[in-house]
């Protein structure tokens, strides 16, 4: 049995292990106040080529989200996201929890545009309703999709006329930056966006995503707002060990670019055998439209996930991860073609 | 320099370092719905001795305590803690955020009393005040003391009367249990608690705590809320491993063992030069009254907290740790006298 | 200058004011606990058939949503609402600040249908989507259609299937009660609502709505919640006397009676007039399409809002109340048919 | 029987009830964005003698406070108050459902003292604690003292070193400017403080709190929290014409003028009898210590709180208002001096 599940079903690269092994017989100050961790975070600022933003880590992506939109919004204010966005569906109603309203819009290929968000914000004129003052998108999103340039560009204009903050979830960011198909860069995402993080959960990492704030306007208090949602990790060297060795080297891209190439020839080899998919290749994670009888068989020998269930045929979920063998994705393209 | 700051400054012990490290090819189910995950809970309810009791696992303390509470209180309702109580003080009013006051009392050495229990829900008539409806206690406490059996006896008592949930924050329990002045059981913890944790991240693990609710009335829509809450990891498997290392062969206790006894050694070495302690020794932690200019002179060599600040001498805090040298306490023993 | 715009123009009915005015000199015990508050109470209870139900009064129609479902929900529970459900687009978050996430179906004439809510509770399947636990439905609705009888046992019918609360706002109750389309009676609401409410405010009380509890699962502790979200009024008599005005000798029916007539006779002549409304005529609220010329010049004579803005027509809302003059409908209609 | 309970137990002063007679039939826009709403405001404004400050209608006090606080605090910060403040003890819990904690000094005579305001603020350095950053007080207070210009001079000194802003409960701001202890002024109070309200309830009017914000920094969005948070009166008039009404002539302060000498009067008439109090008279509340046995025969005849129940003497709450005659005053002296 092999796993196309998802890309965080394994411990972590060699790399990091060996970083943290390195580091037993060390102490290190709590919560990431700690040496390694101001390293890691002067990386990741040259990476970006900013000295003047703040880095903070957290553990985990639905903790990342609902902390930042805490810190961003006032009580009676909302974030606009995509009807598919992570916030929306898959985190248990984390934001309302905070107590701040998800506005959806239904999105393009699983992305906010900035059309959709001036509409928004223009049916919302008084206060009886809700007062947008955020939106949220993820790169890569919930569907592998990724923003170019100019949709970033443009979510930034309208952000800017509505006085709107701009928070990109990069759970998957690595990955849609090593894209192929990408014409954004980490400057230009910093250049871009409010707030972001860059995701190590699914590349690679045991744990950690690395939340940057550009906006002076964000900044203040985030910590105590780490802390009182549970947060920030006593040991929080860990996370500095981390995203030390991600931005090293190149290796955070290194681990992005091997599962995208993977998917890439997933994605190939099924397609040629006439595979059809709800959206085109774009990073680590496809959504082949397959026969439910072909997924009944296809499960004996690999896991995924069913994207969407439906009475004949279905979506499934293909993900390749930091780790994901060649020879697994050759094995599962020749028992598709098998089987059809 | 040498750290007694706290217990949690190193990664971890060999045993988990090697368990991730062997299970670093292996691919297993996200969210702790895996195998290992399984087999931890299983030797955690093995080791209380109760089949009926549901165990989760979450990264931190503070995490932890939220999600345990946000899950027993309704909106109206408040948690009784003491004065001292980690959630009173050192969790950026965590459970505030979640919506509810924390009604505290007085404590004696740290600790909750019955009778203080007793009187504060009585205090409380009516719908214009919160309604008690739990009561919070760390074992061990928050300046080192542990809890009695006739103590919980009592607070089992008063809570039934009075029907209050009973919450353990267990994030030094295996060191109170391990304490030679101890004279209670992890079954004795689960009989008397309604949720209890047992700290890992204090432990020697890279990080964790093991959440128990013994009483079914708890039960219900635990792991949406840890979800909600930014608790729900998804490399589970990582907290599956590492509990499943403690809850093996004694592990947990071993390390919390030593780390007592090493706390003892030092006690005594101080006690004997002449040193007074705010409480007794009882467990991993020390409390100790030093002169503020032999703090000035010891903070060359040692790391450590100032507990509670005073113009002419000061309490300092003393933690050691599972991986604490014994020379290294003796060293400390031996900068104090020369130094008084 | 005469306004259609809402049915919360005037202060109140003269039986109301009589009725406080006679009670000026006499002094009360606070926050609904006096006398009158209990004999209005029982004059409910009798109306709706029932001994066992609780009642309990607050102010206003956002604080009743809000309190309600504050105590119906856990904090990973969902309600289920219409999208232009009341508590979805006009309370400006007022349930999400509560903690909780208002799940949204597209309905069928401003109403919830049981199939809609069959497929969201099915579509949400595990922890890391929100529960959903209760359903919220208007009646009248914010589009002024009324509920038959037998939507709402399909409701209740759903409901009981998936263990949901079924919560009715009943702001405009008296007047979908008093529509000669019913086929609904106050009985048959409680009988199939877990909690409802009876609305004042728009029936020509200065304020006040009188929610009622039928379930004994949502008893529990809402006089507290009621005291926490500021909905407990220091002169709750004030509640009891309106009420108790309302239901001695019908006076709250012949106030919904006469609003919905108005209505009616505006909606045909109207109609006759050739003009089309988005929805047939149920109650009080009228929506009417107009020629945004014919917008114009109307509104130098009357207020009415405008529902739905469009490039040459737009839908404008007419409402009737407890005072509306019938020249004044008569007047609006020779209006309307001497300008088109 | 004669109610000594509170200053809320009767609908309200003629004046009022004949302003809200007189507009019975008048129409007005909602939401308290009407004609007389705004001329009440603009009474206040010059009254206060500032045209620059921000004045809002709210129905009460739990209310107010719940909205001032959910708009002055961000997710992280904290409200310092005194022990037996009105937010801390008798609101239910509202401002920890706002998701704020209420931090408590002890307080001198019910008063917040800027010192106890500096050592708790000093005691909080970092992100593992709230971060106060609002002081809240009630003039009167809970136990009838009134604040002296010196202390309020003090308070506004310690907020402005901290960056804290100060919100005062004005409740019963009415009887504490009428005091003849009192050398304060409402220009004073709007000068000193940040944010404030002037209470319309306990004061002769049905129902109404008028908060009023001078610093532009608090004034952003707090219509929208209102309205979230269920504070936003449909029949908002209703507060302006009774605002308009108290702010004309000077009725407000002649009713709280007659409170004030009922009390007096009460306070001397007792106090000549032998009579102790557990503070000395300021305002419209007493706190007379009685022998239980000579309570359980004035409850006969009287209704008045038990403040503080002892074994053999407990003190009771003895308030007059804005229609207590002078006769039941000098019934109840006699009552007590024929009882002792």
């Amino acid at each position: 049995m092999y796993s196309f599940y998802n890309d965080y079903s394994s411990p972590c690269c060699d790399e990091i292990l060996e970083a943290i092994a390195n580091a037993r017989n060390n102490q290190y100050d709590g919560y990431s106040l700690d040496t390694i961790s101001d390293q890691a975070r002067d990386k990741i600022r040259r990476t970006i080529g900013r000295a003047d933003c703040d880095v903070h880590f957290l553990v985990g992506g639905t903790q990342a989200n609902l902390t930042v939109l805490a810190m961003m919004l006032r009580p009676h204010e909302a974030v606009i996201a995509c009807t598919s966005g992570h916030i929306n569906t898959h985190e248990a109603g984390s934001i309302e929890a905070t107590g701040h309203k998800v506005e959806t819009v239904a999105g393009v290929n699983g992305k906010v545009t900035a059309k959709e968000v001036e509409q928004l914000v223009l049916a919302r004129p008084d206060e009886h309703m809700v007062k947008p003052a955020a939106v949220y998108i993820s790169d890569s999103t919930e569907i592998g999709t990724i923003y170019t340039l100019r949709e970033l560009e443009e979510l930034r204009e309208v952000c800017d006329k509505y006085n709107l903050g701009l928070f990109l979830d990069g759970a998957r960011l690595f990955s849609a930056l090593s894209s192929p198909l990408s014409d954004i860069t980490l400057p230009d995402i910093a250049r871009l966006c409010d707030v972001f993080y860059i995701g190590a959960t699914k590349n690679g990492a045991l744990f950690g995503e690395a939340v940057v704030i550009t906006n002076d306007k964000y900044k203040d208090g985030f910590r105590y707002i780490m802390k009182q949602r549970g947060g920030l990790l006593a040991k929080g060297f860990l996370l500095g060990i981390q995203f030390d060795c991600l931005f090293t080297d190149g290796l955070g891209y290194r681990l992005a670019d091997h599962a995208n190439k993977m998917a890439l020839r997933l994605y190939n080899g099924l397609q040629q055998a006439g595979c059809r998919f709800i959206s085109p290749y774009c990073s680590n994670q496809l959504f082949p439209i397959l026969d439910n009888r072909l997924i009944e068989k296809l499960s004996k020998d690999y896991s995924f996930a069913i994207w969407e269930a439906g009475e004949r045929e279905s979506v499934i979920r293909l993900v390749c991860a930091f780790n994901t063998p060649e020879e697994k994705v050759d094995e599962f393209i020749s028992a598709y073609i098998s089987l059809i």
